[in-house]
């Protein structure tokens, strides 16, 4: 059935009746005729809609307005010599949604600020139609690299009573046990990752794909308080095999996702300051990069008067500033760092031979910087132990993790990636508000 | 790559070299030749190591214990006139993660209830494996259901300042406001219909599928205080286009999923009480029956003497035992109930012509009860408004929503369906509990 413009555009035959259902974009024309560009959602195109003063009341249709939903019945034709390659030749047309005069989104442009403050309407712009559509696809095309891995998809849950980083960013849940519905202090899960593990001894191949909560109090570009992650966790696996994992996946979903959407990719690509599409198929064209913490060390404190943070040596975590450098105007590409001191990575990651440092990746991207984090996890009991009471992470309530290791458990990897980011990198846009359907960040909640 | 054992069983070549790693499930034999199932969580299925006294010292596989993790060399052997089809006969193999004593699943059975109490190891069970793959791949079908109907994939925000259904039955964050966070209360989202619906005005077809929170204190086999549901939202559909859609969407999801587990439906229908494959396959070859709510008081009126609550007269709101009564006893099969009186329905769905009813449908299925609750919803925002202070929900709070009837919203329609509730229906198990990895229910939380 052809029911979308996106397929009417592509399949329709010449000169057939049709019957089409959307919404007005434009609505232009003079006394004898009038054109109105109708959209549907299915794709950031419109279909032009041809009417004339012989079957119509011209006067009156110059009065719809911009949003309402209209219903057509025309006779779809080609128009290989016209701007657009096709248009509808209207027989009979109702309004059967009007808009009020108060619709936000008319013929000019608004910028993204203002729009943030209607997320209700917000995706009835080329912008985020060409966002959401992409996003749409690429959370199916994550869902179909998994798959066609053979991977087992897990709901890890959403209330926990552990904390999964120790970093003590989990919202919590108002009035759990004093109402008793919940025996413990119940935190909104920062990572299905240990749960993840569970599944990964026995079933190998595991990913979750669900919202995450942090309860963190920053207010930039790249942090919202509820965000999409996917995590993978593969038993087995070492650190060389997980990073090759994420470079597969990405390629995979990026390249479908690409063909999948010329039209928005034109529109974006358009839009965007820097060469979008370019970029991406630089990443898919070429091996991607990866280098040592110690390496990254190196770059950055031959460059150190470009940062706040001047004082660059092995032990430091890298800051943001730090990261865009590297991938912004180092490598223009994406680059796994590898083994980072221990000291400032998770309690659950594996101890490399050199006691200093951790068997754990990050992925940076052009225009976000942290796409990915992963690491292989620690086997070793006790030095899961010590490492958990570096922390200060209760021992009691991870020893059913801590048990993992003696029921089977010889290692696996896995890695965590930003759903959102993801949808920043490839849509290029730079706020993570706008790549979200209802953002939710730090002091700030709508809808 | 062939690496798993599903794969295995089916497309390895004769007499050819292997290597495979997974868990052992039992470990028998005699001085002479020992036996080893291993399992990787690919399948139900195990397959067959052969280990014999020329190349192994067999007194230490003989300590080897159920759940340890093996890396095994050898030669896959086809085995027709055995009771497996194949096995391999091992070269050399590793003991790579050797379980301790204390290893909880071994050869005998264990009930449902003692699984529960250790939900980070009962997935290596026969039953918890079967359901862990089937819930995987249905989650997987409906994402290509909606694909390929031309749906956007729309994530709806968990944080909300809404309260959807108007129940009050939503987990409140807790010092959101007091800490900045949050500027008003912010509670979890108990749907996502609310947001989905202002999506399906310029994206015409959308659904969500993400996790919901009901702090609802009931402690029954079929509720869970986190559960992930289905919500679908279409512009320009009526009641009966979404009924359809929901039978079609059922029909293809569970049609698929039991063609890609054959094993795993072999094992639950052998394990069930009452004939699953049968059930599900008259489902998939008959007609769904739609009645109205009348008619099913009448039924359930001319047999009120079965239930505890006996005043069955237009007007009441079924309760469980009612819809089971009908499903179970009367139609067995699944059944879509609809046009209820408004008074116990939600504030946005259509009031019917008769002003008494709404154009609501519950899906009922055997076993399980109310599996989908949908409607159209209301587009007279007079009569929304009317609804909204009948049920003393803040105007204020839902302007957004009505806003959305001014902007080219011609009339939705969309349901809601239980994930768990599906996973229950199609696997035969009684208990949400054993259908979500790691379930959380009133009063209980686990790791």
């Amino acid at each position: 059935m052809i029911d979308s413009i996106k397929k009417i555009i592509k399949n329709y035959p010449n000169n057939e009746k049709i019957i089409i259902k959307g919404w007005i974009v434009s609505n232009r024309g003079n006394k004898k005729i009038r054109f109105i560009n109708l959209n549907d959602g299915s794709t950031v195109k419109n279909i032009q809609i041809v009417f004339n003063e012989l079957n119509f009341d011209l006067e009156e249709i110059e009065k719809w307005k911009i949003g309402s939903a209209l219903e057509v019945q025309g006779i779809f034709k080609l128009t290989p010599n016209a701007k657009q390659n096709c248009e509808i030749e209207a027989l009979s047309a109702k309004n059967i949604a009007p808009t009020d005069d108060n619709f936000p989104i008319q013929k000019q442009e608004i910028n993204l600020e203002t729009l943030r403050e209607i997320p209700h309407v917000r995706h009835r712009t080329n912008i985020f139609r060409s966002i959401m559509l992409i996003r749409s696809t690429l959370a199916k095309e994550i869902h179909n690299f998994f798959e066609s891995e053979g991977f087992l998809y897990v709901h890890t849950p959403i209330f926990t009573t552990n904390d999964g980083e120790g970093a003590g960013e989990g919202f919590v849940i108002k009035d759990d046990i004093k109402n008793g519905f919940f025996p413990k202090k119940t935190t909104l899960s920062v990572t299905g990752q240990l749960h993840g593990e569970a599944y990964a001894v026995g079933f190998k191949k595991i990913y979750t794909f669900g919202p995450t909560f942090r309860a963190e109090k920053s207010n930039t570009k790249r942090h919202a308080a509820e965000f999409w992650m996917i995590e993978p966790e593969v038993a087995f696996y070492t650190l060389k095999e997980d990073i090759d994992l994420a470079d597969r996946m990405l390629r995979f979903v990026i390249k479908n996702t690409i063909e999948k959407h010329p039209d928005e990719f034109q529109f974006l690509d358009e839009k965007s300051n820097f060469k979008l599409l370019e970029n991406l198929n630089k990443f898919l064209n070429n091996k991607l990069k990866v280098i040592e913490y110690s390496e990254a060390i190196e770059i950055l404190s031959s460059a150190s008067d470009k940062f706040v943070e001047k004082n660059i040596k092995f032990g430091i975590d890298l800051a943001t500033e730090h990261e865009k450098y590297l991938v912004d105007e180092v490598f223009l590409s994406p680059v796994a760092i590898i083994n980072y001191p221990k000291e400032f990575k998770a309690f659950y990651m594996y101890l490399n031979e050199d006691n200093k440092t951790v068997a754990a990746f990050d992925l940076l991207v052009p225009g976000v910087g942290e796409l990915i984090g992963g690491s292989q996890r620690e086997v070793d009991i006790d030095k899961l132990i010590q490492r958990i009471k570096y922390y200060n992470i209760s021992q009691e309530e991870m020893q059913w993790y801590l048990d993992l290791r003696k029921f089977g458990d010889s290692g696996s990897a896995g890695f965590g990636l930003g759903f959102e980011r993801l949808v920043m990198y490839v849509t290029g846009i730079e706020n993570i508000r706008d790549s979200i359907p209802f953002p939710r960040t730090f002091g700030s909640i709508k809808m």
